[in-house]
């Protein structure tokens, strides 16, 4: 028996203690597993000492060993996580409907951990406190695939949690790590039958391979091809806050615009005031057609913001280049930003409908109409009206925890939190009937 | 562009109309689809008839001819089912969960229609009328890939249904036939993106090919080997009842019992009296070998249902035979059942957990320990108390209409009416809230 099939065993076997757990138990765990990262600091932070020195070692971008690296304060951070779940309503038990059929029989539909949970994930090693307190909290065991380049970090962050959760009453295996090489993942994502769900978290690659490789069933997260739309009966100055919010806040997340559409009976007006801004932001605009000529009539003898050269358009500031067609399916996560300018709401939403990863899409508008025919034709996770792109998370929607963003339409869809790592069974209850 | 490619596009854009399609809209549509198969019977029947002769001529075995062969009164039944659903109310728009946010942000979670299901099943056509009603009540376009053997039949469905849609305001593309070679449906199967859902319905073999051949996500159905459990306290006479409508009301289907166990201090007294009833009834027991030696003390001198013979149990019935380790995961759909005397509740679960497919397990007792720690432990779509297993369907739950039975615990588990047809998006409205 392979290596992960074993793990995958055990897990199985440990899930069924934890689904029966009691809400005490598990945050008891909860609580005793922030405790047991706290006073295991310095081995953390030196395990992963090691794991920095072979990523600057390996010419890794600081920005990315910026993500991996651990200090105090970061594993402070994932004890404060767990603990924040241990206050959060268990999701196991609750009775999603229920009713009496007219025989007689007492129907409930009851939520019910998966079982075991495959989660594979990158560089961040806090992600690994976070899915693993994640899962217990919905009563399932968890195999964690982190990322080789956090193997030493990740390896001390799981031993501290077995330890805590078997000190705690549960078993060990309700936590385990999973080998980094790509044999495991393999067989991880061919393990149907014994890993009940696999939720990859990361880069769109990553997402991509699990996607297509696994036979278990997968929850896709977080790709954000997220568009703004000022619409024609926008009020500009929110419209161009809500913009500038949406891109600039944090521009390497999955809810971060990524794309502005401008309805173009407002266009020379918005264009003319956002331009500007966005490159005084340092944002390069990737435009249409039209969107480059206002930027170069910006950029002349007349445009309001005009400097003495034609390009960029503000001195000192991030220039308007042309977009390929490449550009609006593109999710840049950095002060890059696709924009074209429409003929009505309806080529916005054709525009959306094309190009979108139905992550979140906003539209901006006084009008009630304009309004209600954005939130009725695109379809994505989250449709917004009049605010910024950045609210589809987990924490913003008062979730309490996030596993991560749905962006598929099975079982969950935007912010997963601890209801979404549920399934439900059919308890009924009767007093001999039979089926005639 | 392959055919398959072009088919799921034409459904695409058939189903942004379907998606905003008012309920009165498409529950016209529906009474016109019932309608036009009514006034189109004999040409269905006729093109039915092709396939029956076909498969005749092919040798198939005359219960599958059955399953395939559609008279008038079958057109009506399908008519009636479309009609029915009319009747039902529609999934989507429902607000599934809504509130305003601490910074004035109105949240709602609205069901939306998953957008391209895919259904792929076998022989029986009058499926085709059935899924196309279901899929457009709950807003979906769909790709119907029928099995080669009602090939003709189907067209001639398919093409009502498109022609009644049509007159009705709706795209004919909202419901389409995919060509029934093997190539289809491998392509159907890679549509990622372009279909949202594949749901197959049919045997496990079937299911087993979508569910690893798939890169679209699956909805697994319908494979059931479902247990009933005799418990020390169960009251014998409702047991036996349960056990018998469980097995043989309608062997063939996928909530019809497959497995007995029985508690080792009831045993005894329970099988004296089930093993006659069964074997009264013509169902082959294949018991462990407890139940074998309990059987040939019943079939010897002292047995109460004593007969000249050893074996069988009951002159001229079915006969008790030797379990193999097969058996216990078998889903035989026919008048056979494994049987085993297990020493304890927690035995029995632990005998559930290995072999059920988790589709609907029961148990009989008087005790509510019992009955509590049953349906805590059996993790299965349906656990039952003392009824029967027969009772895991849509129409019996009060949905009005059903799709299939699910076993995966991802998006839907049990029985899937029309909610289980739709994902759901946020829409998220304010005021030109930013994020800090």
């Amino acid at each position: 028996m392979s290596e992960i099939i074993e793990l995958a065993r055990r897990a199985r076997v440990a899930s069924y203690a934890l689904a029966e757990a009691s809400r005490a138990t598990k945050d008891a765990a909860l609580r005793a597993m922030a405790a047991a990262l706290r006073a295991n600091t310095d081995a953390i932070v030196a395990a992963n000492a090691k794991d920095v020195a072979a990523a600057r070692e390996a010419g890794t971008p600081e920005s990315t060993v910026d993500r991996l690296a651990l200090d105090p304060a970061r594993v402070d951070g994932m004890a404060a996580g767990l603990e924040q779940l241990a206050g959060l309503n268990d999701p196991v038990g609750e009775v999603v409907r229920g009713y009496t059929l007219p025989n007689g029989l007492e129907l409930r539909q009851v939520r019910v951990p998966f079982g075991v949970v495959g989660i594979i994930y990158e560089a961040r090693p806090n992600v690994t406190a976070d899915a693993a307190g994640i899962c217990l909290k919905s009563g399932n065991a968890v195999l964690l695939r982190g990322s080789s380049s956090a193997a030493a970090s990740n390896v001390a962050i799981v031993a501290v949690l077995r330890d805590a959760a078997e000190a705690s009453g549960l078993p060990a295996d309700v936590v385990q790590g999973v080998p980094t090489d790509r044999a495991a993942v393999k067989e991880l994502m061919q393990a149907r039958g014994l890993v009940d769900v696999l939720i990859p978290r990361g880069g769109a690659g990553l997402i991509q391979t699990v996607v297509s490789e696994s036979t278990v069933p997968v929850i896709e997260t977080g790709v954000g091809n997220c568009h703004v739309y000022i619409d024609a009966d926008a009020d500009l100055d929110l419209g161009l806050e809500i913009l500038l919010n949406s891109k600039v806040q944090r521009p390497s997340v999955c809810n971060a615009a990524e794309s502005l559409l401008v309805h173009a009976a407002v266009a020379d007006e918005f264009l003319a005031r956002a331009l500007p801004a966005l490159a005084h932001a340092g944002v390069t605009v990737h435009g249409d057609p039209t969107v480059v000529a206002a930027s170069k009539h910006l950029g002349g003898a007349d445009g309001a913001a005009a400097t003495a050269d034609a390009a960029p358009v503000v001195a000192n500031a991030a220039p308007v280049v042309a977009a390929d067609e490449d550009d609006f399916g593109t999710e840049y996560n950095s002060l890059d930003l696709s924009a074209a300018v429409v003929g009505s709401l309806e080529d916005a939403v054709q525009h959306i409908r094309r190009y979108s990863s139905g992550h979140t899409d906003a539209i901006v508008t006084r009008s009630q109409a304009a309004a209600r025919r954005f939130t009725q034709a695109v379809d994505s996770a989250a449709v917004v009206v009049n605010a910024s792109t950045r609210f589809t998370d987990g924490g913003e929607y008062g979730f309490g925890a996030e596993i991560g963003i749905s962006t598929q339409k099975l079982h969950a869809r935007g912010p997963m939190g601890l209801p979404e790592m549920t399934s439900t069974k059919y308890v009924v209850t009767g007093e001999g009937q039979l089926r005639t």
